[in-house]
């Protein structure tokens, strides 16, 4: 998804965005990330620097764009039988994703963007990860945290942890799923529509 | 405080460095953030450029480290006279100062560098705040929650929310301290000597 349109899929400017973004990741493994330049990916990826520019803005939008696309859950959170072994077995995991060198660097891309449509992408993401396995704790007729309670109370402190310089230990990660479970847990409601929550 | 060495308060090295730092606050006060170069710094601060270059490495570790500087707390928390409202008065203003336009600058450049030294000062600021918070209500004979749990429960959502794209709203912020002060109230210690705590 690129930072100012929304490509209609196999468009012309899909695959732009595509040559490019598959461009950024290959300089980005093969190269520091401060000697990456924009004309530089518009040679690896085919296209004009002022393509870039144009739909980018600049570098650092463009490093956010690409770094928010490595943020897409790309699976199904493992089920493990109850909705708070899930959480653990995911906040777990969501721990050591974000504060492996990949994870970090991911986050200070979409951090270091001026606009921060990413940054609210990135949260999105998660939140939807914390969706689904609420949904499915109430379908199994067991209770769960509110999402928010889960975001405030799991992730925002593993995420703070990483950013502020410590680390979030599987034990620390597991004492906060504990905390959030002992504290809110919701009541199990009604079987609902399917549709997404809208909070 | 400098990212590569400590200076004698007076000395030549104390001097460069503040008015290093003067010239960036003045730089970052009159033109755009993308227009402030070392170059523009160090004829400001009288200092030639591979002074700068020498001691801060390179533009995001000097902004990273002027940033840090303006997170130094320059008050004491105010006393309200029960733990419970003032760590919900700090913890307000807190919200309100970091979600603002600077705040949010500051918390972007202290993460922006890659050398995390300074976001670790950062997070140490914030954490003696809320242990005067705790050292204050304990010496009343209050319970106070753990240190930790504060930080886990009431600073890491706050900055998650400013970062990824939410507003800490007033009640929100109060929420979250109803929530680390109903479940994690530390039982009151036996008065303790002065010294800071090492956790």
């Amino acid at each position: 998804m690129a930072a100012k349109e929304n490509p209609r899929p196999g468009g012309r400017s899909a695959r732009v965005q595509a040559s490019v973004h598959q461009a950024v990741r290959e300089l980005l493994a093969d190269m520091d990330r401060v000697d990456v330049t924009i004309p530089l990916i518009a040679a690896k990826a085919g296209v004009t620097p002022s393509t870039i520019y144009r739909r980018w803005g600049d570098l650092q939008e463009l490093l956010a764009d690409v770094a928010v696309e490595r943020l897409r859950p790309d699976m199904q959170p493992i089920d493990t039988g109850s909705g708070r072994s899930d959480l653990e077995a995911w906040a777990e995991q969501y721990a050591e994703e974000m504060s492996s060198g990949v994870g970090r660097e991911i986050i200070r891309d979409v951090l270091a963007a001026q606009d921060n449509a990413n940054a609210a992408k990135c949260c999105a993401f998660t939140r939807e990860q914390v969706e689904l396995l609420s949904d499915r704790a109430l379908s199994r007729g067991e209770s769960f945290p509110p999402v928010d309670s889960v975001m405030d109370q799991v992730v925002a402190p593993i995420i703070y942890r990483i950013l502020f310089g410590d680390e979030p230990t599987a034990e620390r990660v597991r004492g906060l799923v504990s905390g959030v479970m002992a504290k809110g847990a919701a009541v199990t409601p009604p079987p609902r529509a399917s549709g997404r929550k809208s909070a």
